[in-house]
């Protein structure tokens, strides 16, 4: 074949790039499975009335067919309008969570690892191809509010194991910006989110016209919804703030407690590495939030957006007799990483899990490097065996080439026994393979920090 | 929604069937990274005229398209003939390496754990959507006949060390068989190969009539055929009972020398959890093969077919100038669980990784739980709160539904300190969060197999 272009919009990565993102995955896996979470994989494809069902993706998702089906032939006979590739981990989950009540456990907390496809327009940090991690609690009629402070605690734990730039989770209610606009006396609420929603595009001028024009404010109303916007915070002072502003409404009340309960079980997390804070212009875009809602910023990489977002929503899905709220964050993996490795912010120590490089003087003597490298690998140390007997100095270079620390010499000692050298240092020592160990930041690959992030 | 149906093809797993899963990953993972396999990814498309070149799968490829595209509109600008989901992790691979030939270090050892999508008709191991486990070293120009003894090797090692039924890997050589053909004075090998092929399905009498009709042999050297074919041992003794047969010709003492070598080679793995054994009937349908062939048998489910299998390929890929020889290995995941799952011979220990449920004696005390179990998961002990103060009773049924061995009652003891509980055993003793240590056994779910397999 001619040598193939990568396509567009679906990224691929290098051994050493893939090390990184495998350890970025394990981080999250560690922290999800501490807390409870589940881990659950749904298949790629769901039936295509149900993802066109879902809001305003519809543009955006590949279909599925056989190559040889007939046009206008069901895809599968199981779904009459044929399949499509998942969007998102949310769809499918809430699907398997009716499809399955019978047999799950509740409250059931859940963590998905998997790909995702929209067909978008490719550009940094937008994938038509990308891996997602999500976790979310699903109740069956209700689900106590205190899992939306337990979200976000689980998710900053789980960012700040991990090898990224300082973070800034933004995080807001629901039932308090509604609230607020209901005791301020606005006709449509909604109308109103929508409008303050648009604040990072259009600035604050703009959206106190549209407040007026659109939502039917007047301009002493419009002030106190961008006075809102604009309070940020870390802690219970956040609520005396907004309180202050004058409004007074049960929602509200409700949504200002929430928010500081919040803030309250995340005040643990490492500081210096995601700074959770109160930010009342924070909405999320879509509709069936009902509660908290979450969005993060990687620091020095806001052009990328929300990089991990989320919320509480009553009725993520409904069998018609029970309905199933939940509250649920997704962090887009390829969307942070792609950038920061493409940048060169991290990197991997080496592009190979092996520890040690087994030299070859001879052919004949594979079989006793194949017993040096099991008695390695029996105590975790990853070996390979050079592919040839070629010179030492090219053997060397051979796993210099790869960044494996170790090479490893049969015989080489004085009295008959095997060396090993740090080909790094060149500092060659005497070694037992049944008994010798690499410093433990070389036994397996390390993510590597550019300094300079 | 009304509840959905499974889509027939698309296995999905419950909860505990999917930690199994996880295990089973996670030991082949571990294996394949002591052997200094490194990870890799590629995207879930490929341009389909890449996909339909391949052989006879292409009534079974799913093409891909976003959904409001026109008929006939490009799927993707950088692919005029559209997209389709991968049908195998080879392709995909061999792909990948002409693409970065130019950063690629070979022999490149690679591991590539993925989905792949198959429109057959599903029935008990074969599916839709089904993950596959492959390893593959791939040289440039030339690859060392020893890798082909490392493959088996490293399948092997990394087959037994999962909770699987014992295991057959059966291996054979092409170029002991068309050797053999050849010294025989066979004109077409292949033809005899595609004859001999069919030896399972309608056994030796029908394939002897075959070799005299359609690959134009004696009678005498169809015998011969025969009597290689039922040839099997598991060391040495095998090349000599192929030359008692009194065929000779310099192919089939190569073949001869390679298959004795990958026996050797793996002469050291636990004989009671897989057999590997040189079985001169397997020859593996496809033209590509030049060298070692693998098939591998679960004992007691030999009606799912090989669930393993692969071999050497002397132009895995070639962009005109440069040809990429390679070995490969492709375990059948799903094809391999899902029958063990349904029928109960594997089930994990528990639903969920908790291993400690914190009860709570009012919601006031929620704080407090959470300091618990955050101290119980800084020691790598995965612990969830109760999600409500309910009565004791019914939190400890609420862990009893979910497999979670441990309860944790702060303040219960005499001296006003916690206890915890062993649910299964009722025994409930003094504990401290900070010092208090679950049986080994205990931490994480575990793989259960029943003892009837």
């Amino acid at each position: 074949m001619a040598r193939p272009r990568p396509l567009s919009g679906f990224p691929e990565f290098s051994p050493a790039s893939r090390i990184v993102e495998q350890q970025v995955l394990d981080g999250l896996r560690r922290t999800f499975e501490l807390h409870g979470f589940a881990s659950l994989e749904t298949r790629a494809v769901e039936p295509l009335s149900q993802l066109l069902r879902k809001g305003e993706i519809d543009k955006e998702v590949y279909v599925v067919r056989r190559v040889h089906e007939e046009p206008g032939e069901a895809a599968d006979g199981a779904a009459e309008d044929g399949l499509a590739l998942h969007f998102d981990l949310t769809v499918p989950f809430a699907r398997y969570v009716v499809e399955n009540s019978g047999t799950l456990v509740f409250p059931f907390k859940r963590y998905q690892i998997q790909k995702v496809w929209r067909g978008e327009r490719p550009q940094e940090g937008r994938y038509r191809e990308f891996c997602q991690a999500d976790i979310d609690i699903v109740g069956r009629d209700t689900l106590p509010g205190h899992h939306e402070a337990e979200m976000a605690l689980v998710m900053a734990e789980a960012l700040t194991s991990l090898p990224l730039p300082p973070l800034r989770m933004q995080v807001n209610n629901r039932k308090l910006i509604e609230g607020f606009y209901r005791g301020l006396g606005a006709a449509d609420p909604a109308a109103v989110m929508r409008s303050v929603d648009k604040l990072d595009k259009i600035g604050a001028e703009a959206v106190r016209a549209d407040l007026v024009a659109t939502a039917g404010l007047g301009e002493e109303q419009a002030e106190a919804c961008l006075a809102l916007a604009a309070i940020t915070g870390t802690d219970a002072r956040v609520a005396d703030r907004v309180r202050a502003l004058g409004v007074s409404d049960p929602l509200l009340e409700e949504g200002l407690q929430a928010l500081v309960a919040v803030l309250e079980a995340t005040a643990g997390i490492a500081p210096e590495r995601v700074e959770i804070v109160a930010d009342l212009s924070i909405a999320r875009g879509l509709d069936y939030y009902t509660g908290t809602v979450y969005e993060t910023r990687m620091v020095g990489f806001e052009s990328l957006g929300s990089i991990c977002s989320g919320g509480r929503y009553d009725a993520l899905a409904s069998d018609g007799r029970t309905t199933y709220p939940g509250v649920g964050i997704s962090f887009g993996v390829t969307r942070a990483l792609v950038p920061l490795l493409t940048r060169g912010v991290l990197a991997a120590s080496r592009s190979t899990p092996t520890c040690v490089w087994v030299a070859l003087v001879d052919e004949e003597s594979r079989p006793a490097a194949r017993r040096t490298a099991e008695a390695l690998r029996r105590r975790g140390i990853a070996a390979e065996i050079s592919p040839d007997a070629a010179r030492f100095g090219k053997q060397i270079r051979a796993a210099e080439r790869r960044g494996i620390p170790f090479v490893w010499f049969a015989g080489a000692a004085e009295d008959g026994g095997d060396q090993v050298r740090d080909i790094r240092s060149g500092e060659q020592v005497d070694a037992d393979a049944h008994r010798w160990d690499p410093p433990a930041e070389d036994l397996r690959p390390r993510v590597v920090r550019a300094a300079t992030d």
